[in-house]
């Protein structure tokens, strides 16, 4: 806990309290940390590494609503204790994360203000990524919502699937496919086996 | 704010510094309380009435991100002091709201522990809706979403120009004509000037 700001800031008694109620979890690569309809009261500091939160389809398909690393640290998987997550989340490579509990961080937001604006900034930084995405989905193609997100990256060389990409965005491998293809002939990147080069 | 549950439970001397500090306003049908990019750190009480936020896109196309009513009755615009809106909010018929500066929001949340969770609630049923809202949008169709939508209002018989009904889809005046034409064709609604009368 000692890596995030506010907590430093907290009294010394409060600290160690919530540190005896904090639990730190490893995840694998690919593993789960909470499900989509699940009762995770909790909120998730990410201490390293990169989580997904997605939503599932009926059809099988999901889509991604945000991603979690160390820059965008904090995810309240479902407060209050009465909600359930609004998707699951699952570590992209290997994490490590702390988990406390929401009774925990009611204590926390009494306590400390600067706590109360840095929650409330994060819920809206949420609620402002969550906008953005409407609005992309809403008004740019597949093939343009892929292109962007790929250059987001600002990696010239991806290790991905296509299967991967696809689960981000909500749609089958095969339409992914068609697309990175499209891209390969317009000459912005080059496919190899998992891997995807920027040229453009 | 009496209307408010959580606010009766305050000290009295709480009550009374916040309600010194409380704004209350009418707004008239089509009117804006914020806009897109305002710094708006508010927190706002829907006491009758209903509003709209929506987001502009460039285009001039606009999509709407969720309602506030009564049962549905706080927003906080744009937490914390450095954010700003996510979208612009409209009443959508003449409308009541109380406006609490966020400074009295970080107050009550130190007092009050109802408060807290009830606003932790709020900020998650916002998540779960935009994600839901962003689940439609990647896997129904327009035709579904407009239908969907029409259903939800549970009435026999809407007045609403297409312009609106355009607006809060994030489409375009013909292309909801020509949706709803073909729901008449279908024999789902029966349209009229103005008005559509649900059958199916």
């Amino acid at each position: 806990m000692q890596a995030f700001d506010f907590f430093n800031t907290l009294p010394n008694q409060l600290q160690k309290s919530i540190l005896a109620r904090t639990k730190h979890l490893h995840l694998a690569q690919g593993e789960l940390l909470y499900e989509q309809g699940d009762a995770f009261a909790s909120l998730v500091l990410i201490k390293k590494g990169k989580l997904s939160v997605y939503r599932h389809h009926e059809t099988g398909q999901t889509l991604t609503l945000y991603t979690l690393d160390e820059s965008n640290n904090i995810d309240v998987s479902s407060a209050g204790m009465h909600a359930s997550c609004i998707g699951s989340a699952k570590a992209d490579e290997q994490s490590e994360v702390l988990i406390v509990p929401l009774t925990d961080i009611y204590r926390l937001l009494s306590k400390n203000s600067d706590f109360q604006e840095y929650l409330f900034e994060l819920f809206m930084q949420r609620n402002a990524s969550l906008a953005q995405a409407m609005e992309d989905l809403r008004f740019k193609t597949l093939d343009q919502r892929v292109y962007d997100w790929l250059k987001q990256r600002h990696v010239s060389s991806l290790s991905i699937t296509h299967e991967e990409i696809a689960n981000y965005h909500g749609t089958r491998r095969e339409v992914i496919s068609r697309v990175l293809k499209k891209f390969e002939l317009q000459g912005a990147v080059k496919l190899s086996r998992n891997r995807i080069e920027m040229i453009a």
